[in-house]
């Protein structure tokens, strides 16, 4: 494949790998993985998950669940809380699709009652203390008059979903599974409190899912990142940089002499404009050396530190500043995979095949 | 128009009275307003500019000059370090028309002259204290190299081309007008010194050319983001607030009793991660009422304080949590106009007319 311009490459072998390592987990642990599939929005990626045996997924909005039910993903849940000015949509993917949304409102629920007549199961959006979206998880008698609206109508109420993202401001195991059990705690309580509804449990943000081995009364974990994983993650200590599944290929279209920076195609629009804070200072991605159907590390730590609309800028060290020439097509390992496969929408695997992303599908 | 997920809202009297406004600027200071079209990437709002009496423009990538070639520009400059892997496109792009490239680098200009017969103006970046890409201008060798490189050959050395983007870390006038003149001050300097080579003056980032009503000496000047405008450039003192021709469309989606905030659809996927610093804090957009085919900001200052991949968070004061319902469809103003147009990769005028953008089409 001849790498001219920005693009996503995507290390099959991986990707494969961190699916079959967190199925194997979920295996072991008699829980259900429903990976997030806002990740890659693929459905050829799908199709990895399908071969290790994966048969429900999440996604993050209603058009991302019209994607995959098109191909023929047959239980969806939508985690995020319920858009119900999108009826049409709703409706026809209840038809479709086993499909299970997230109510965190009362109007929301009477609204789907009122307006939805094909089956929908509902979790409960329980808010453990991310302060992001969910009912908070002290709020029972919201909580109750939201399994009171869904109950005894054509829906059903299925349990409690739960995504604790705080792991993801920590840089160590301990302090993400203080979070995961804490969450887990809190979502056991009110299992205990609504035992009359028979609620199930769904939780797992990808440090959770990957530094966790134990799983006690989860029904389901929905991790999305680990397919790629990403600096974010190594910083985290959810994986090693090893088991980073993507980066962005970009030639380097100019040397600054005095800065000792290199200057890519590869910015904003190629990488998102997510950053990390490091030891080394803000950064937007890891540089890597491109190799044959894959990408090495053996130029040591050299990060892009700072990224506009389409520049990016790496810093090196004056040895590696020599070794670079302006022409070359170098690698970018993202912070935030998600957002930067999202912001490309078009992906390749590093032995050249084309992946799909629903953002130039759709 | 039914809105009812996120959607960017392009105000069309808003932005056409921008670009008047820049071209009555451009005309009277006898300078080329040669606009930096990666703001909006569309053919449609370039049909805008062309009514204004717009005839060359600025594109940041290859693929851009390519998309608005096949558009029938036919004086395009590519304000990018020139990509001289993508050699096919150059030379197709050569040919259908009047093509100026950013040279910073020898073996580029070289490789340029090996490989591409169709005549290719070019001004060479010159980095007045930016940092970013560009020669420094202090590096008369290689300024001179640079020149003699395209001169003698088939293609022509036109001057200088400098963006001054450390103007966007100030918040006032004086500031920016001080960085602008200084670069100016530089260039004169250049022009003096090359005076052989009879170099043009381009210059122009958004805040310079909004608060600047002087530009002596300057050829041409290539601002973009002042089409839309955004929060950066009121911060920076660009523009005033009303003024702002973009906003994102966000169905509420709900509201989190015990913070007063507001979960909308609308997160780093619509509106891209940048953020801006403020008094109030890091934010990520403001929160305006969407009215018939406008906007207002009737409910006073109301800003998007976090976002993730596909939410947004909006802190609102207690009255204001009181009169939005679950359902409503608010708008955002964003941080970054050019950043939220590429990551949506499609827009639609208040009115409802959809508008291209290469993103989508390519």
């Amino acid at each position: 494949m001849e790498l001219t311009k920005p693009t996503i490459l995507i290390d099959e072998n991986k990707c494969r790998n961190n699916i079959r390592h967190m199925q194997e987990k979920a295996e072991r642990n008699d829980v259900v993985l429903a990976p997030h599939f806002k990740t890659h929005q693929s459905k050829a990626i799908g199709q990895w998950f399908k071969d290790a045996g994966i048969k429900a997924i999440t996604v993050s909005s209603i058009d991302m669940a019209l994607y995959f039910a098109e191909d023929g993903w047959s239980d969806i849940t939508i985690a995020f809380p319920l858009n119900i000015l999108q009826v049409k949509e709703i409706t026809e993917l209840a038809a479709k699709t086993r499909l299970t949304i997230l109510a965190t409102e009362l109007s929301t629920v009477h609204r789907l009652v009122e307006q939805i007549d094909v089956h929908v199961d509902v979790l409960i959006e329980i808010d453990c203390g991310y302060n992001r979206s969910g009912v908070w998880w002290e709020d029972f008698k919201k909580i109750q008059a939201l399994i009171d609206g869904v109950n005894n109508t054509q829906h059903g109420f299925k349990g409690f979903y739960c995504h604790s993202g705080q792991t993801y401001h920590e840089d160590n195991a301990e302090a993400v599974l203080a979070i995961f059990n804490d969450s887990l705690h809190k979502l056991h309580d009110l299992q205990i409190r609504f035992a009359d509804a028979k609620p199930e449990i769904s939780v797992g943000d990808t440090p959770s899912c990957s530094l966790s081995d134990d799983f006690p009364g989860v029904y389901s974990i929905h991790p999305g990142n680990f397919v790629f994983y990403d600096l974010t993650q190594v910083k985290i200590g959810s994986c090693r940089e090893q088991q980073i599944g993507i980066a962005l290929a970009c030639p380097v279209v100019s040397k600054n002499d005095h800065l000792n920076h290199l200057v890519v195609h590869g910015g904003g629009v190629h990488l998102s404009k997510d950053v990390l804070e490091t030891s080394h200072g803000k950064i937007y991605g890891k540089m890597v050396t491109l190799t044959d159907h894959n990408w090495s590390f053996d130029l040591g730590d050299n990060y892009v530190v700072s990224i506009s609309q389409e520049h990016g800028i790496i810093k090196v060290s004056p040895k590696v500043y020599e070794q670079i020439s302006v022409g070359d097509v170098i690698g970018i390992l993202p912070v935030h995979s998600c957002m930067a496969a999202d912001v490309m929408g078009s992906m390749f695997t590093t032995t050249g095949e084309p992946l799909d992303h629903m953002k130039k599908d759709n």
